[in-house]
């Protein structure tokens, strides 16, 4: 029987006169994109343009709200409410459906950004009103969130669908958290044991922790990048080496029960 | 055979910490409102409260997108290109709809606001971008527009639904179009006054012109204002002025063709 | 000999179309004001009025620079670096500054607003940079920090004069911190006990702790608020209260050494 | 006897995770800078970082303000008031001025940005206004300003010096405004024929217009560009270019009289 995984990327974070990525790259490679919503990043027409290069590339769609900090990135974090994080992530999220809805087409997913990302995936009151929002929302809309987090357990108990991803370059933590970037080790430099570890992820469901331990990680999606033509070429080869693994690699939607 | 008219007012313009009109009052007399998307006014808590208070009046719920300019209310008018003007308006449209569609209701119109209304009632060009974003959006999105302007006529021709808005307190020109508030008599200051327009307006679809001309006017719906208590009065006294000739006053998504 | 003592208010909180504050009110009262920059709260048209009335009444005038989060009001703790605390506030100071100069007049002091000013009074490394900054701009501004915290003892250290302030309605905890909002009996809700506790401070430099020990406290401005009528005439009582002593009332740069 | 010119660049145009421009490159070639000052680009802390870089490359420092419009670059025309532009210029000069004390060093100039430097070249209200704000905050400030422009006349009847800023890559209408770029001919792309062009108005105080008539024009400043290596390079060739015909290249605050 055929292993399937999604390969996401964060697309659409230019800004204006700022370009950042290279979006037309990087979305030949990947299945599924996570597109700024214009508060860490992105504007409108940028919005419109991602959403349109992504519909001729046939991929998932997917929302990726941010901290209102376009200074900062949306990589700060914020001292939001539970009712502040439910209402910003519906702002960006209708914003973007919009654009899908223009060009014809459905929103995926939604994945939280940055700093949105990390603090909700360990808040349970954030996590919380994030769900119900979703929820809310439209029952059928996928969450993208880091695999076996908090947030991930707790969508899947209230209905709703998740996507668990996983990381290329970075270390895990034997209870399946990250590594903090902090700490050494966190980050996965050597290309080919990157390649491994997704590899082993994607077609056993294990990886061996900063510890030595192996654990169980349950990988529907890939987290890459494309930021610059190096980083572009590294998405293109763990696409091939899966690929030659007899991994089937298509957006999340289409096998994620 | 019965005569109905809408009643609308711009609401939800506060922002953070900073509170502007009566909503709670203002809703309990209109038919509809037009609720601010966060660029010229609101933010997404006050987004979800307003729609929240709409539904529970029963009223029909409208996206009030402006100009990117907190700073000066979206009344100045920003030199934007066509393609910014639709991408800008689908935005604000989008993530309006998420609270409406978070609230289990449908959004009923759309209404530029302030200086994007003022440009795209007149600007072909924007108008054009403008109406195939509504389109695109939604089909059965109703524009409501200033009564008889290039851009309801252009909106009509491309198939959008067009609710016609008149003003209580401003002065025509022979040709329709309101005379500019920089010129003497540009606003009726006289409340009778205004309320006998509005009455002969909506029963006979006539007014007189600031040079005395009758003139046809159509009016779907008033615009009305909740910025003070004085303002809200006034909104209950046309109110009961048009009930007490007979008219039935609702959302106009209910008699609109 | 007398004592001298200062009342400082947050002023120029108003931005574009929505007003904030009772401001021509409460500058008949306080002798110094802190003057919101733009970030938090304020804009140019504002803080160019603001300035001017502060002249006019013959005020001590502050620069009230805050986080980049008007939706928050600059409430909302956010994760900032010591570079960026440090650039955050010259940005703002700046910009007060240029509105002082084309009025005339000299900036007496900064006084950091909300999170900022919280967080900086008890994180040494953003308070290091606040006071690197502080002397890079101008040796002579004072700083106006939170009576006994961290920022104030290490600014005298490094040679920034300090304006060591109190609040008539807060509760102290033993070591001099203020109680936190979040417990019971942190506000001072009965104004007659408010304004004893301003005059022991006053006048004696001790304050009753919430455990009920006499601590020593440096009071050398008292923070007061116009935001409502109600606040503005208590502002006027508290004003009245300690001139009934002999205390006297002016901006603490004619007193401060 | 020697002449004397100055080649004036725009940076600090990063903003946040956003780079834009070679500044470490162009800062090489030029004599004086504008930079941004957060509104339509820049940050603080790139205006720092850019600061101490111009002084370490001994530059003439100046603020370049322009329209709040961070997502058009400040290059679409916004319908501000003559009030609101002294304030909005007299708030990021004091941005700027900030960093620049912090550095130990003073502001050369002020230049407007975009739309905000053409509105201004030709509205004799909103020049009025910005001309007034230089004079209220600091009379040695030097407003470098399009040559023979209405803003530069009336600063220089009103007291502000004025340095005359020339483009090596516009065609010039022969009343000495540049040709739109709407029109055809307006950009000057081959490069030879922009150095004679640059060297005629230097050396001879004439241009050729669009016409073919010889007109004066007053060179102070030349405006180059930074964007890319090869704008850098013609930057580096043109200095070259006049160097070798003898002209010296300064800030021209050294020799503006």
């Amino acid at each position: 029987m055929a292993k399937f995984v999604d390969l996401n990327s964060d697309v659409g974070e230019s800004f204006g006169n700022y370009k950042l990525g290279l979006d037309e790259e990087v979305l030949k490679h990947v299945t599924s994109v996570n597109i700024a919503c214009g508060w860490h990043a992105g504007d409108p027409l940028i919005m419109e343009r991602t959403v349109k290069m992504a519909v001729e590339n046939g991929l998932g769609i997917g929302a990726h709200p941010g901290y209102p900090d376009l200074m900062g990135f949306g990589r700060r974090n914020m001292d939001i409410t539970p009712k502040e994080a439910k209402a910003y992530m519906l702002y960006q999220l209708g914003a973007l459906y919009a654009f899908a809805q223009a060009a014809g087409t459905k929103l995926q997913h939604v994945k939280l950004h940055g700093a949105f990302y990390n603090t909700t995936s360990v808040k349970p009151e954030l996590a919380e009103e994030i769900i119900n929002g979703i929820l809310e929302f439209d029952k059928n809309l996928i969450l993208l969130a880091l695999s076996g987090s908090y947030i991930a357990k707790r969508a899947l108990e209230k209905g709703v669908k998740v996507a668990q991803e996983v990381f290329a370059d970075r270390a895990y933590n034997p209870d399946g958290t990250l590594v903090s970037r902090k700490l050494p080790g966190a980050v996965i430099h050597d290309k080919n044991e990157a390649i491994e570890r997704v590899k082993k992820m994607v077609l056993t469901g294990k990886v061996t922790a900063i510890d030595g331990t192996e654990i169980s990680i349950a990988a529907d999606s890939i987290c890459v990048h494309g930021d610059n033509p190096e980083a572009v070429n590294f998405v293109n080869t763990i696409r091939k080496s899966l690929e030659d693994e007899g991994v089937v690699l298509k957006p999340f939607s289409e096998f994620i029960g």
